[in-house]
């Protein structure tokens, strides 16, 4: 039980300083223990302790800052044992940048049946060794301090929208109780911790949670449980009312999106991070993002194409090859192919984002969305 | 139809010095088209245009000095149109060192029923697309010349040696006639071309073949149709008679083979040259080679094992991760597994066949192979 009112405990363990501002837009550094960051940010996936087919150096040559593990898929494999026998994930992995670990939330409740929540925490069976495992906040906090997380995510209910009025404010006053429990279980001064708001798509739901949760010493907020199905303009939206009444002070994180232009439109709308496995998944299934839109490799218009993925970019893939060269390998189930178009989109995320950094401090952020938006047009889809 | 007589024809494509000798073994240099290969050398295989997995930087980094290609395939896919486009194989897969493609004469006649020869070359149905394919001697040299090979290989027939004698000589016979047409085809200056003496385990064939083949202006002579499930004592008892009757001014290639300790032994037997897909196939299937012999990554003693995958080793791979990391990416079947243990046991590979030159030189190559074999005892089989 909390002994210590974790409202007092404010440790600013990820100094944040907003740089520049255009609109609601802003540009920032987010000062964490394996470096700074500069925000607007786009985190790569990484669930299991890599990015998918990527060596931590090609990662790194793609630009990114800063990448995102999952506490709950490292708690359940490799397991904590052997994450503290290599001292933590980036020496495991062989990423010196920081880390942001979701702390699960959002994977155990998708287990529906496989799960059962109680005021103490959340009791699980993992859906593929079967084994019976019960998470609490304590024991999420826990095991992201042994992951080594630069930045840790409390643990929080992702609950079912459709689900009555009456569970949803319960599931959240018991997020909130939960974030108290977080706050109060950390003792790494070298792992910062963010909250995650709630609510859906419901702002006033959004607003409750949000008075709730700010007031706490969190290192930074998260706006979790959009992207899950919502229509995009109710996620825009959502994003609009919500992100500028997230402490001015604290880093604006979006959970779980999105595509290029959802990056665009929620940096315009507020936000400083973003995470989503677009880029990679998309990647190893043959869809490249490219400044003149999306393209699908197999597509037999590219069986003779010379031309690089992107003309437009200067990632080592688009520097090397052709799209006739990856569309062979995608086609043939090479394993290089995942590699160049996960190498080139996770590039291009990240560069897209870099040019909505520079164009906040220049102020000319609208402008700079309007030219991007309309490169798109020209793509396979 | 040949107008001029191909065995004055020699070109003398690549240059060969034997540099240093030690017993039958031979320490050399072949001067190619792009650059020189140090020899006794080991070429990863890249079937489809890819040594799978790798970029090319990553092959380059474990020490490859040449990588293998394979004409049959490449023709079927990506087709030669396409490799024509991009200037050749080199171009089009990043990789600027020598190739060496071979003919696809091993590929055709494993196809068994899908194939029908004839005195011009072999008819067959590509076993993926079902197309009607006819290739020659001309074609595949034509082919080789589009990739643009460093060393070509001549179109020969591997007999299932369980056929009738007449059979086999009547083949051997072919693949001679066949060989004379591949030297009158070739045009570029910049391609080198080897033959493929055949024979199996049966010296008197062997031997005839060689009689025939080997006064033929090839810039090297490969030794083919071994490792095809012959006892190990047979292959290395035909190794010892038949490679100190190659030309001793020209490469000795053994085609297919084979495990770290069959290059070792056949290189002492006089073989300059080796292909295998074991390094990468048996990489991308968690088994390991290392100077402590092979170990099964998946294997649970190496579930908390903080070693890298050979203490021995200076890869990238040792140098940077633990046993327990690749398990754990191996057994999620994350694709980083196949990348980090290709690159490992390919290194291994070279870094042996390294050892093994530099012994020649120094005259200890007996001592040097004793003192590798004997490491071998403490791996996981």
């Amino acid at each position: 039980m909390p002994t210590t009112d974790p409202t007092k405990a404010r440790f600013d363990l990820a100094p944040f300083e907003v740089t520049a501002q255009d609109g609601q837009a802003r540009q920032g550094r987010l000062t964490l223990a394996h470096g700074d960051v500069h925000t607007p940010v786009f985190m790569p996936v990484g669930t299991y302790g890599t990015v998918k087919g990527m060596p931590p150096e090609a990662i790194e040559a793609t630009g990114a800052q800063i990448i995102l593990g999952n506490a709950y898929h490292l708690y359940i494999r490799p397991g904590l044992e052997i994450l503290g026998l290599h001292g933590g994930l980036h020496k495991m992995m062989g990423w010196n940048k920081p880390i942001l670990t979701d702390s699960g939330g959002y994977q155990v409740f998708s287990l529906k049946e496989l799960r059962k929540i109680s005021e103490e925490g959340v009791e699980f069976r993992d859906h593929k060794a079967g084994d019976k495992h019960k998470l609490t906040p304590e024991a999420i906090i826990a095991a992201q301090e042994v992951i080594g997380s630069d930045i840790m995510m409390a643990f929080d209910e992702c609950p079912d929208l459709t689900r009555p009025r009456r569970y949803l404010e319960a599931s959240m006053a018991r997020t909130t109780r939960w974030a108290k429990r977080c706050l109060e279980a950390r003792t790494r001064p070298d792992c910062a911790l963010f909250g995650i708001t709630q609510g859906g798509v419901d702002l006033e739901l959004r607003q409750r949670h949000i008075e709730e949760l700010c007031p706490l010493p969190f290192d930074g907020f998260a706006i979790g449980g959009l992207s899950v199905g919502e229509a995009k303009s109710a996620m825009y939206e959502t994003v609009e009312a919500v992100a500028p009444t997230l402490p001015a002070d604290r880093p604006r994180y979006l959970m779980g999106v999105g595509t290029p232009n959802d990056l665009l439109e929620c940096i315009r709308r507020g936000v400083d991070m973003f995470d989503c496995v677009l880029p990679t998944r998309n990647g190893r299934n043959g869809q490249v993002f490219t400044s003149q839109g999306r393209r699908i490799i197999k597509h037999a218009r590219h069986k003779k194409d010379l031309e690089p993925l992107d003309p437009n970019c200067d990632c080592y893939t688009c520097q090397n090859y052709s799209r006739s060269y990856i569309r062979h390998l995608f086609v043939n189930n090479e394993m290089l192919a995942g590699y160049l178009l996960t190498l080139h989109n996770i590039h291009y995320y990240i560069n897209l984002v870099d040019g909505a950094r520079a164009a906040i401090a220049a102020g000319g952020l609208d402008a700079y969305i309007a030219r991007v938006q309309a490169g798109w047009e020209a793509g396979d889809t």
